[in-house]
């Protein structure tokens, strides 16, 4: 029985996420919920932690990507899959394809770090490089694309991706079903726009708000304006959340997401750290915005029961080692 | 029906360690298990890491401590209880105390790290400075028992805290019954002597071996020299493990440990990086002795199944960004 919670034919529904979730479950973990009193009592509330980072290639992205990845027809699939992008979203469609036997080609800006370059080779991807803006990745994808035969499995502005990511929150809701609030980040919206569909879906009353960069604070000025504002010249060090909102995430977040709040990177750091040092588990940065944001508006959750989507765990910790 | 493992009464045995996990099961964490494929393929083996890390108060001491506090009568702990240490055991003695609603005195060496005199105040103990030696440290701890009656709970060279810290151990066979070896760091030689009862008691023809840093090889020593080396002027950044091993837990390992395998301080901490980059999971120097000292000795291991007690995630994480 599908639940539909619009008009609206181009959401995705409660069946393609419950659809997902099946199709992707031998391709990705069920990852675990820690909590933590000690942040409990720095919040004032209490709050449960969907652990991405320690989903296979290190976030959420693998979710999406094996979703997208495995609904295509085997010979849609038997050229390979292609895509562009500096971070998660890279490893997670070369492991998946790696998973399927199938060629990744994937397309990274020439600046990217060390570690996601080696991530993504470890994987067994091929990698072309370009220069780092959205034009010159486009136009590499598009060449290795035409050469290649690949299909091109896009970041977050894609119905798959969409119930991919909401699998995230789902699994979380089926784990803690009495959760007053779900916060996520945002960066395209992937994440973020399967978190509410998930919480509309299988919740009970469950807002879902999203924490963003001061420094990359695009999707709060689009709510806010009622159309996609593009994110120019992003500064932030969560650097997983630079990207403009996609159009098919952006009127889901506009329908489903109550608020979006902001952290600076002081107080990112300084959640990204806490996590470490009481919670003991490595987190990226962008993973780190919604606690952040939520110590910034503590009274507005004192008392409540929250979930938090750390969205992932790739972390250059040698970098910090001096190696 | 207790199982004996030799006609030396001095031993802690099976039925010890088993009252202990009863005794302390409301005041722990049964803790985590878990793998990463990655670093099966560096290891060429399968490896389980038991996850003291995310113990209470940070690292497995809370075990130990427990375990030695509610072995007291209600009239013996009333006034409190007492210890030294710069470390993981003072934090577990106090939390412990506090749990119980009993004072703690906690004697710390002036030049304790900010991070570890926070988390020990934290918890609510009386704490007292003292010169950094163990002669200024014990005058100073008899000192604060005279004045207040207080109970001093030792760190490792006592068969209630052996029991205690045995636990974990006992935990990890429960969970995964096939191990060829278990691996535990060694300092005092508590968790060590545990772990090689439990493996005895509880497991089928496991051997257990010690990980040690290069620069505190005492125990390495003591084993082939047949009596107590103690540690002098240790130099390396595993700082869990500076002490010299107690009477009480040499007998054992010397008995029931099968070797102890040496590690220096570039591969400790390239062993502790690659476990924060690979699992995700925060654990301080200390606790990446064994996987340092197993990597070294990878052909000893090729094919078999191994288990690693992570013995602890207490990182001043904060001073790695310059806080």
């Amino acid at each position: 029985m599908e639940k539909s919670v619009s008009g609206n034919s181009g959401f995705t529904s409660s069946t393609e996420i419950v659809e997902a979730a099946e199709r992707i479950a031998g391709y990705i973990h069920r990852t675990p919920v820690l909590t933590s009193e000690a942040i409990d009592n720095i919040a004032g509330c209490k709050l449960v932690f969907k652990c991405e980072n320690f989903q296979k290639a290190g976030a959420f992205k693998m979710r999406g990507a094996a979703n997208a990845i495995l609904s295509l027809k085997e010979e849609e699939r038997s050229k390979g899959v292609a895509t562009h992008s500096s971070g998660n979203h890279a490893q997670a469609v070369a492991l998946a394809a790696k998973m399927l036997g199938i060629p990744a080609f994937v397309v990274m800006p020439e600046n990217s770090s060390r570690i996601k370059v080696n991530a993504v080779k470890g994987y067994g991807a091929h990698l072309s490089f370009c220069k780092p803006n959205l034009q010159a990745r486009e136009e590499e994808l598009k060449k290795v694309v035409e050469q290649t035969g690949a299909v091109f499995i896009p970041p977050y502005d894609d119905y798959r991706i969409i119930a991919g990511q909401a699998t995230a929150a789902m699994e979380l809701i089926e784990d803690f079903p009495g959760l007053d609030v779900i916060m996520a980040p945002v960066g395209g919206g992937g994440l973020l726009s399967g978190t509410a569909l998930s919480a509309r879906y299988f919740g009970k009353n469950i807002s879902v708000v999203a924490g963003e960069p001061e420094g990359a604070s695009d999707a709060y000025q689009s709510i806010r304006k009622g159309e996609i504002v593009p994110s120019i010249n992003p500064v932030t060090i969560a650097d997983g959340l630079l990207t403009s909102l996609g159009e098919r995430n952006f009127p889901i977040i506009q329908k489903f997401v109550s608020d979006i709040w902001l952290a600076g990177d002081r107080e990112i750091l300084d959640a990204m750290i806490m996590v470490w040092e009481r919670m003991k588990i490595v987190i990226e940065p962008s993973s780190a915005v919604p606690l952040a944001a939520l110590l910034k508006n503590k009274k507005k959750l004192s008392g409540s029961k929250a979930g938090i989507i750390i969205s992932g765990g790739n972390y250059d910790v040698g970098k910090l080692f001096g190696q």
